[in-house]
């Protein structure tokens, strides 16, 4: 058990979101030598079974203590780590640590903004956000997009996150492809090319969803569209509205970090600089490993 | 069967969309006289299918004419009848009416709209905007604004519809409700009241739909907002980024004209009002029989 507790000896590093989970197994020296990617996703486990799940998941990655962080620290996962309020840095978060078993398992907090009576809250993109600042440090004013089911643009000031936002873009897109009347038009594959571009343009130019979405079907009806583009078009449009409220505040030819899965930042990167922007594209895995890496720290 | 082509005896209305059917029988002086209502939508139905359930209507309400309106005339109704384009009168519907059994069965055609490389349909709304101009002949411009899955805004000059715009709305509350993250907070009943028009506020103020959805989930996991209003002020936000675009070309204290079913229409009325507009209400129902009544005039 001495080992257990010796988080210097190396630690696993978990990113336990809704649908899917990825554990790293870190090294002394903070090398990951070990991954598992499973769909053990926090929404597929009871409450009462979540430690027999980290039991299982040790047995799997050897006797190491373990640092969890996404919503597995949420109201539906295994134990709330409450949100740390905005403004937040990264020892911030590591200062609120939830020990779900003392010394050998940490969950790390989320991170909250109250901007009047608007709320906001994330799970798990504050540790690649952190990590993106380890492997980089940002100076000044930096503005990071993170695409997913649920866009995070964030704002930060050196390595602090100062305001947030998010856009249920992966969401919606999700939705109109399997519920919508749209659902058979909007099957195929996107690729940021020249349809995909049409739609974030449109979307960008006046962030009117569900006003330019019906077009889409009654192009087709009317054969002023051809079918094959109506994926990509889609997909930009609804990419194009997002930026149309993130990229807001941006300053023209102002570098966005663009910080996640690569077949989302590609995409979203493409559309950035579409709209007159520079963009970084960093992988969030990456981040993330550091990030967690960087809190453990403070703990060994 | 002489009496089944007399159309100045009398004839049988059908509103048929996709997911209802209501059949008014109208007698010679056009009274209505009958109604069926039922959920044989044109999605329930086989394409082979249709000419028996006309036959099975008609044996419901007496051996006459019928005219038959909505996606029943679409290409995944029975027969597709084409499209009317803008600017387009009961007169350019009337010539178009598509004769699916002969003298016996006829089809409204539907209106559509190219505006630049955007397309638009309608199919049934327009016989209402047309019932609505019989009952009240509109001067000028008029701005109706049709709620429903699928919303229009519908801009008329005298009683020729010269322009109009599909926002998808309703069938995103749908699927919000019903499958996306946010379902479990929006089950509950919307009324007008003060969270619906904060929402319709905050809607009306940005359009910015999917940013603002998610801070309804923030807001409840914060506690700064109450659970119990968190299904009006989303039916709210929707509907004020409606009105974002659909108000966008009005002119200050216009009067909007609101048709449809009352369920709808005074949710919207409320919330055009409280972004500074007068509105006038008109159930579509009763529109949508005198639009259909003017229309068999022309072929009696």
């Amino acid at each position: 058990m001495a080992r257990m507790s010796g988080w210097e000896h190396g630690f696993a590093a978990v990113d336990w979101g809704s649908t899917a989970r990825r554990a790293y197994v870190l090294d002394a020296d903070g090398r990951t030598i070990a991954e598992i990617e499973d769909e053990v996703g926090t929404l597929t486990i009871a409450k009462d079974r979540f430690a027999g799940e980290v039991k299982a998941l040790r047995a799997q990655m050897g006797a190491m203590p373990m640092l969890l962080a996404g919503m597995v620290g949420s109201n539906r996962g295994w134990m709330e780590a409450p949100y740390v309020p905005c403004p937040a840095s990264l020892p911030d978060i590591a200062a609120h640590l939830l020990w779900a078993e003392p010394k050998q398992t940490a969950i790390v907090p989320g991170v909250s903004l109250i901007e009047g009576n608007r709320g906001d809250v994330m799970r798990g993109e504050e540790v690649q956000v952190f990590g993106a600042h380890v492997l980089r440090p940002m100076e000044g004013r930096t503005l990071i997009c993170h695409p997913g089911t649920h866009t995070k643009w964030i704002e930060m000031d050196g390595g602090t996150i100062v305001g947030f936002r998010t856009i249920m873009t992966g969401e919606l897109f999700a939705l109109l492809r399997k519920h919508s009347i749209l659902a058979d038009m909007l099957a195929g594959p996107v690729e940021p090319d020249a349809a995909f571009l049409r739609g974030v343009a449109r979307g960008y130019g006046s962030g009117e969803m569900a006003a330019e979405l019906f077009s889409i079907r009654a192009g087709l009806l009317l054969g002023i569209a051809p079918p094959a583009e109506a994926p990509a078009f889609a997909s930009g449009l609804l990419i194009g509205c997002d930026l149309h409220t993130g990229l807001a505040a941006a300053l023209p030819n102002e570098e966005i970090l663009v910080l996640g899965r690569g077949s989302l930042t590609r995409l979203y990167a493409a559309a950035i600089r579409q709209c007159g922007f520079r963009t970084r594209d960093l992988d969030g895995a990456t981040a993330f490993v550091a990030g967690m890496r960087a809190i453990a720290e403070t703990i060994a």
